[in-house]
């Protein structure tokens, strides 16, 4: 129980992270911090919940994740920590953790309330950092805050099945470093509408027949090399568990990616296609 | 007694960062090593000053930093290791420091002489790495160099006191991942020079009122919601205990920040203008 | 022998490195991790080969080297894991070592072959970290691979010794953070090759007369201050055995680099001429 990720809009060039690791080692020196991000953008709390959502799992149990994007203490946005799938997780209560919640009831919701007792000056990290050393160090959640039972739902668009069961329409809510476009339609959602049916996953004009279980499944299978599929486009579920539009190989760089061949942005819709 | 931060120009591209890393753990696998920047602008002592000035006092009594910037050996640019406030710092002799020592005298500086005793082909870093491995093994900075009085100021303008005491001119310093603008201003200075007299910041033709103790403090004590003030400037004195001009939850990439919405650029005067 | 490196195109933004770490620390809690890169090309072989190359001697004999830059396995791209000069690395086959087997033999070669034994579901990363883990705790190779004798050479351009061994041609392979200009040509082919001649290095219309040890021992040696040399053009082999072509404090944001100033590009020709 001595692992705590960080995930913040910091970047990498000031000296925010590197204080808040030193901050982090003085309050526990055992705690071994992981970085998941420093790049997301600016008080993007959506962006933040996909990133969080999809490297949590990589953990082992008991870790704990500080997640100082739009951090702020204000009457709107209190602070909170939440056990929930045996991790723990501390951030303001913006909607960053509801893609999470709707997904697994929570163990455990505090909202913090040991402001009052940090050191005259202190800012909003030393009260997570204060909380998350806490825990680290096997600290029960209810000594730092209040039990409550809800938090705020993230104002984003949800995926949506249709009345009739045979299609489900989703939007693009988040373009990786190799430019593939991650959509907001998980393949729970996709499996438990198809019941068993094969479905095709369309946009704009196009549309993409099968979806593989991972970027190159096809190529250790078949008497074809990796050049008969470079570029190719293809759906794949992610590790995150989301339905992912990609390019085989693609590269934003050079030849292109999902996002700039198939002329796809972020919140552009698509549509799963049942048979 | 095991830390060392890091803080170079070295970028995170190349090899450079996870070599000096390697050649840490080589000299002293027990360190913990914890990155302050590296990307500090190329040769930017400066910049680096700043940093190393805001991130040194997150970290535990003991700390050794170790900063890579402007480091190549001349017989104008030694290589030193300083004793201050009980933490230790490793660079050349170019003015880094300066910041520092201007706040607190140093409890020892000694100028490393350990060249001579490395191996053939030794680099500036080999020496660097040697004597932060050496100290956080607890190791006296008297073995590792012989005692200096001064160091390097650096020709930085400084902020000036009017000579009736009525103002400060200082200028912006550093301009941050939110586009917010640290000046040079200490609020020592400030405190120091009102002699509990009120003040307004002044900078081109803007006039920013009163300096809030932080980011958000106004929100929480009022019947207004975060929406009520976002995009405001304002002016607050910043952990590192800089006066700092910033507009409330501006975004460089879309909404604009402090540096474009009021025009501020490195260099920028402001004044603090008491009443 | 609890050291892991990772070395991948995967970008800081995502929370790949971020899972990436997390699954290592799964595997073996005690894995010290420290990053060489994550800003490698996308898919860039060559590159990653570079800088592997030019980082892995500043880590202890016993240092497991993990490359995530195209690693899907495919039949034409197994999984491989090296043991060479008393450190390990773990990739896909696709010449990234071949600059380090041309230099010395390696002591063992393994085809990794456990991917059948890993759970439903796993990917590329999984397989690598699983057998990162098992290295790092002591673990041997036969146990994780079948022994192959041979592993893919890069196709990369070499550089060539003219007949009359009077020359050396070669190219810039790459270029760092400091616009630096970095060479296919080694300290030791120009050394072999000279058998103590004097030689210069020619490109475009240009030519370096000497070849430095290293950036500014020049500057210690002499008279002269660092800002009489500033600018100047020189030749040094690097730390890591190259020959470059480097601007003295140089700085591509501002005044320019190597690069921008001498016009050099990624590919051109360098002529090493012998006297």
């Amino acid at each position: 129980m001595s692992i705590i990720t960080l995930t913040t809009d910091f970047g990498l060039k000031d000296h925010f992270v590197g204080a808040l690791k030193g901050k982090i080692i003085s309050g526990y020196q055992e705690a071994q911090i992981i970085d998941i991000s420093h790049d997301i953008d600016l008080f993007n709390v959506s962006e933040a919940s996909y990133i969080v959502g999809a490297a949590y799992n990589s953990f082992p149990k008991g870790t704990v994740h500080l997640i100082g994007v739009d951090a702020e203490l204000t009457k709107d946005n209190r602070h909170i920590a939440m056990q929930w799938n045996d991790h723990y997780f501390i951030c303001a209560d913006n909607g960053i953790l509801s893609m999470l919640t709707q997904k697994i009831i929570p163990q455990k919701i505090v909202e913090i309330n040991i402001h009052d007792r940090l050191p005259e000056g202190s800012t909003e990290m030393d009260a997570f950092v204060a909380v998350a050393c806490h825990i680290a160090k096997g600290g029960q959640l209810s000594v730092i805050g209040r039990e409550i039972a809800e938090i705020k739902e993230m104002s984003e668009l949800q995926p949506i099945v249709a009345a009739d069961q045979n299609s489900i329409k989703g939007y693009i809510a988040y373009i990786d470093h190799f430019g593939n476009c991650v959509t907001n339609v998980t393949e729970k959602l996709v499996r438990d509408t198809a019941k068993g049916r094969e479905f095709e996953i369309k946009f704009s004009t196009k549309t993409i027949k099968s979806v593989r279980t991972n970027y190159s499944d096809f190529t250790v299978r078949e008497n074809f090399t990796i050049k008969d599929y470079e570029g190719d486009k293809l759906a794949i579920f992610n590790e995150a568990g989301f339905l992912e539009i990609a390019i085989y190989r693609s590269n934003p760089q050079t030849v292109g990616s999902a996002a700039t061949l198939l002329g796809l942005k972020f919140r552009d819709v698509i549509n799963v296609v049942f048979k």
